[in-house]
């Protein structure tokens, strides 16, 4: 069931998924592990990508936060490169076939499915409620995947388990009704980049160890001025290959960049605070054309509302052929 | 939490929702304990009535036929003095919002209250499998009463512990989000009519000791007939007390009726062949006008349907208040 990038670049027109809960403010870690591989996707695949607000809510029960939430991850991604022409981008919540279909598919899944969900557990353990919501999640996943009839769906590791869900209520749905749904692949993001922390753990916003894409200049440079090196003096040699500073530069660099520094690095006199400025400088440069394009967007919020809602509409038409024929069959009223 | 019908009667304007599920063929039991009080309660209340198809399919998966039962289950209803100008009557399946405010309401759901409901270990135990739709089937129940904003529900002693399921939700929505739903009271049906079947036990489907309302004049008859009786011979006197087809009688006589028939029983010379013929004379009698205008109805299907899209309109207009109320708190993107 798994796939990689390469081998779905080589076959035309996949209908590829993607649900990307709306988690606040996006930092470079996010960036190269996710969205510029859906952007990249966007260019030879049919790309279904939409703000899983409704997920959201079983742990964020604030509704205003959680709207503003909704609206900032709007934004980036837009400015980050969703093409909303080339592609269906909306909010989940602006489609609630979504909840109709999550219905029918949860008189076909069994709740031993839904409890054995390592997820789940999880975030009973960090001492979530136990609500029907968070045991019902993966049922909603499966009406996002299966409503657009998706091929592929790129997901991080965690979320292996939930596609296979996915899989078994299609099947089961199928066995029941008859051919109804295809069954999607996963394509388990390689994390060949795992981006590093301003502490040297992997970047992640629980830690507070972001260096964060859209901020203020200034906060920005300070995450980059606070990542953490050993204390070799400025003017001895050092090695690029165990430093922070270099791995976040050489993420982002071009390879004689990236040459360039090393060579720095191994000739001594270059301290890690000459390293820092250029390595603040190089992602300030990197995302400036997203930066404008994000300043933009947030000066026309009129503009954004009807780029979603005609996303909205796009989703719905493809939602709504595969509702009719579940409708048809479960025997809902017609 | 409880109320009875009287003290109900004396409030006037309140807001009484009933789902039914779509069953089946209805008999005179399901008319005298649900569908009689049903269509007096329209009167001085403001009655909202849906056919709960979305239920029937925790353990119907057959389209076509719930499908066809739900149609079946409108033409009853109407027949027998739900009035749609009136009163709101739609199908559930038909207003989707349901299925969004129940997404809402699971997460302030404990998976725990579920699992206990005893509806639903019954369930397990007559052998259905677990699904996730049994389980969260007071959930959509609650979705159902609080989207309406109901005052009163009319239930049955078993669906007495989902109504508190609803109450619980209910508080617990209000104590996160702020007031936001009634909390409903339930109106347990008193079984003041117990009506028995052909074979002396309670009438039931399950048994298979009803008398049809709607069935053709040749089948009821024959249903009437085959009342068990004790073999008294036609000449003696008999006791109407502990008499079958006289209980089934004097439900649906008028007083001196009755006394009349009563009569007939203690001077003997009167046979079970002729009170049962008697029987079938009063029933056939009673349901006529209600079988002339399910006639009437079923040769017009075109005016049904939309009498239901009347129904579905209706309704939507009073849960999308709420759905927006409930949008606005959760954080669903407006």
């Amino acid at each position: 069931m798994e796939s990689n990038l390469d081998e779905v670049q080589k076959l035309k027109t996949m209908r590829v998924l993607s649900g990307i809960q709306p988690s606040g403010i996006l930092h470079i870690g996010n960036y190269l592990g996710m969205m510029r591989q859906m952007v990249e996707l966007q260019a030879g695949h049919e790309l279904f990508c939409f703000i899983a607000d409704l997920h959201a809510m079983t742990s964020l029960n604030r509704g205003a936060d959680l709207r503003a939430n909704t609206l900032q991850a709007a934004l980036d991604f837009l400015a980050l490169g969703i093409d909303p022409e080339r592609s269906v981008f909306w909010v989940q919540s602006t489609v609630p076939e979504i909840n109709e279909l999550t219905w029918y598919l949860s008189n076909v899944t069994p709740v031993g499915l839904l409890e054995r969900c390592h997820s789940y557990k999880d975030k009973l353990a960090k001492g979530l409620p136990a609500n029907a919501g968070l045991l019902n999640y993966p049922a909603l996943m499966a009406a996002d995947i299966l409503a657009v009839q998706s091929d592929i769906v790129p997901v991080g590791k965690d979320q292996k388990q939930h596609l296979e869900v996915t899989r078994d209520i299609a099947l089961k749905f199928n066995h029941e009704f008859g051919e109804t749904f295809k069954i999607p692949d996963a394509l388990i993001k390689e994390e060949v980049a795992i981006v590093p922390g301003t502490d040297g753990q992997k970047m992640s916003k629980s830690y507070g160890n972001t260096i964060e894409i859209f901020g203020e200049e200034k906060a920005i440079r300070k995450q980059v001025m606070n990542i953490v090196t050993d204390s070799t003096p400025l003017e001895q040699p050092k090695n690029p290959e165990t430093c922070n500073v270099f791995e976040i530069y050489a993420l982002f660099a071009a390879p004689e960049q990236k040459a360039e520094m090393a060579q720095k690095y191994r000739a001594g006199g270059f301290g890690y605070g000459d390293a820092k400025k250029a390595t603040f400088a190089l992602l300030w440069e990197y995302f400036r054309p997203y930066r404008e394009r994000r300043a933009e967007l947030s000066q026309n919020l009129d503009a954004v509302q009807k780029i979603l809602q005609k996303g909205t509409d796009k989703a719905r038409v493809e939602i709504s052929k595969t509702l009719q024929i579940v409708r048809e069959k479960t025997g809902a009223f017609l």
